[in-house]
């Protein structure tokens, strides 16, 4: 039969749980709360039409007469994409982050994980973006010296969601 | 007088704090241990004689007929350099992790920090490097159609500890 004593004792036991417990919740880190702020400024969101969803740029290079390569970090959310474009004097992706499409025209849809590189050739129609769960963040060092980049239709969502190369 | 159900309990209590102890240890996480791995490999250790220090070297982009940019993440140990040198068509810095250094001559030294970009003209000599303490990792884009890098003399001590710019 249950006294005091045992009643005490046993809330003792039970505060020293309990304490545990919340000790433990407060020191779970998960390793997403624990990263590292990511390389580059988020930036503006984008604007123009020239992606579907939601885009980011943080530009950290302006071209001009002493070079020629304007820079940005661009961050597309889950699902988006820029719309198949072209570049005059090609145009050169680092993943800095997540994970990513990227596509040529005839060729299958590539995925870009964090630390590939990729030479996207002069004139050659492409797109790329975010896969569809995970954000994207990519450098793009766009040469300037032959002009502006050429934008055309949207990806569809067939192209979007296409087997990617293994 | 204790007796053995009290020393069971009493056991018990010890028991439990010591399993939430453990529990606490095995879930802190420091922020340097959960952090994700650098963005880039950090390639082969470099032994040409153009630096002073342990600084390695990956790849990501070789210059050719589609597009003039070499690019490659450097990873600089602390106190390690280049030597002052120039690049014909220039060069580009994305700072991409860490503490560096960069000068350029009759120019203060200036303090590099994750996701600075820093565009060096061309001809003008400079140097670059990780911070004393701490390691530096940067992205160099570099132009390669007026042809290569110019080495120069060593940055020596002095230049390399003085002020930095604010």
């Amino acid at each position: 039969m249950m006294n005091i004593k045992h009643t005490t004792i046993l809330l003792l036991i039970g505060a020293a749980s309990l304490s545990c417990n919340e000790q433990n919740k407060s020191t779970l880190i998960s390793p997403s709360e624990s990263q590292e702020s990511t390389v580059f400024a988020k930036g503006k969101q984008v604007t123009n039409d020239n992606f579907t969803g939601t885009v980011w740029l943080e530009n950290l290079i302006q071209a001009d007469s002493l070079n020629q390569n304007s820079i940005g970090s661009v961050t597309f959310e889950p699902g988006a994409r820029s719309k198949w474009h072209t570049h005059p004097a090609g145009q050169i992706l680092l993943a800095i982050d997540g994970i990513g499409y990227y596509q040529e025209k005839g060729q299958p849809k590539k995925i870009l994980r964090k630390g590939d590189a990729v030479k996207c050739p002069p004139d050659v129609p492409h797109w790329h973006g975010a896969s569809s769960d995970t954000k994207f963040i990519q450098v793009a060092i766009t040469g300037r010296e032959k002009g502006e980049t050429k934008w055309l239709e949207e990806v569809t969502d067939k192209e979007y969601e296409s087997e990617p190369s293994i």
